[in-house]
């Protein structure tokens, strides 16, 4: 066991899921957002979670979905040592854009390669997936597949698993805006309606489908006329406080969309151009001083990398 | 007025719309299948149609997809004179490869030429929609659109009419069976829900954004995994006699995907290369000749170019 290859930084970045049309199916990476982690080897066998700071989330390996998903990567390899998990956590749990994925997504990440990498990147979104289920109940893969791809991502299937790199478009920025109420998943997804009009699913397909082409051929117009959720967006945008008057803000100001971050409460804006996000970050900024709700903002670009790894 | 621009010869192909998993919204465009037009400037003003050969249909022009397509082009150019169409009609009205399309779609497209194109290829699109009113009683353009732009189509959205091109794989063939009975659209759109599982609708729009990506990337394998249909073929398929015994003999001979042609009775079978083709219409022939039901079989590449024209 090299010394060099015991001990390894990750960086673990938050995501945004869904993006309007794409619910339960399209994600993207956001780059200047994101979770520090640090995985060590150890000779004891397993996984042990040794500090946890920013949140108060479970040390107890089973309760926390970065050990989780740890260890649904372990049950597949066989070797006579373990692994330790430090989560320096900034991304705040329920805040919409994938907090549990990214410690999911993280631990998985970065025990393959302190491994050498015997893991394809479908098999490390799988084991990740396990994360998501001790933390929201079901194993989604919306959020860990953009974690693990970077850029745009799709899930095409999740049983048996199967996921899609979609082209990024450079010039691309998000604003993230997280106000600081609580929205859980199980809760959004109970405002769901089981069934949808036929009509209002093909409204939602041609606009996945014409995304996706905007993707590989950089038409901001038609990636803009995409961005639209006829389905998810009725009913939970009711949870999210003055969700209206911000997406009435963004468009004004020349986003190119504006929706739900995952289940939510924070929203993200796409737009053109960093001066487009600053200005439009200014903007919401301005609004929301208002409410009296507190709130963070962020801008970021695309990360399509995905997660980031240093051995130390 | 000269005289080579008097009179125009247009092939006017068949086409597939829906392609499994993109109901109302996904086509392709049929190479070896299609109407022969020959239209003709006249003096006298309007549209008439002084010739149907093939099948009975309408020579009224109120009532004949190609003429009240042709009549909904004429309501946006100011011209002094009028035009005659002459319908030589191979596509058998009724067999779900986009028999009513190709008139209307030959009909504007061929006037557009004779006109020296003066509309873009959207807006006759949109006019060919009127014909399709006519014919199914809704202003459908998943049939028009292929017909037209040639190739993989996206109807993005009808109101206001929004469609894109997307790339084709020069390897695909298409078969066409076509059971020689009637299921009519009305019937067919009859047997659909109004509400769908939103589970499914999610399955379904996956589907559509990896077909659509699978085009870009000339991936088979995820091109043929895209070509499912959780939502309408499990009701329309029991329209069409032996779907089921159909679909099974394609896909165990190495097809690509096999689904209902627009609102069928034809089906459509997806190959890569003529060998492969070659092989499953034999095999639906060899089969189909059992159940004594009439039919035919055609195979076809897809037409990249949409109708062709030639002045005469």
């Amino acid at each position: 066991m090299e010394e060099s290859n015991n001990k390894i930084e990750v960086f673990a970045p938050a995501t945004v899921a869904n993006l309007s049309c794409g619910f339960d199916v399209l994600g993207l990476c956001l780059d200047s957002v994101g979770d520090k982690m640090i995985i060590s080897k150890k000779n004891k066998k397993g996984i042990s979670i040794s500090k946890i700071k920013g949140f108060d989330l479970p040390l107890n390996p089973l309760e926390n979905a970065a050990s989780v998903a740890a260890m649904a990567l372990l049950k597949n390899i066989k070797i006579d040592y373990g692994f330790d998990i430090q989560i320096f956590k900034k991304i705040k749990p329920g805040s919409g854009i994938g907090s549990s994925a990214a410690s999911s997504a993280g631990a998985v990440v970065g025990i393959n390669k302190l491994l050498g990498n015997p893991f394809t990147k479908t098999e490390l979104i799988d084991f990740a997936r396990e994360g998501e289920r001790i933390a929201c109940g079901s194993p989604i893969a919306d959020n860990v597949t953009p974690a693990i791809l970077g850029g745009f991502t799709l899930v095409k299937s999740t049983n048996p698993l199967q996921v899609i790199s979609l082209p990024s478009i450079s010039e691309l920025h998000v604003v993230i805006l997280h106000p600081q109420i609580e929205v859980k998943t199980a809760d959004a997804r109970a405002v769901l309606p089981k069934k949808i009009l036929l009509k209002d699913a093909v409204t939602q397909w041609a606009n996945v489908g014409s995304l996706v082409s905007s993707l590989y051929t950089k038409d901001y117009d038609l990636f803009a006329s995409s961005l639209q959720d006829v389905v998810v967006e009725p009913y939970r945008s009711k949870l999210i406080p003055f969700f209206k008057e911000t997406k009435k803000i963004t468009l004004q100001n020349g986003a190119l969309g504006y929706g739900i971050s995952g289940s939510g409460p924070s929203t993200f804006t796409i737009c053109k151009g960093m001066e487009n996000a600053t200005l439009i970050k200014e903007e919401l900024h301005k609004f929301f001083m208002k409410t009296k709700i507190p709130f963070k903002i962020y801008i970021s670009k695309i990360n399509r990398k995905g997660i980031k790894t240093k051995m130390i």
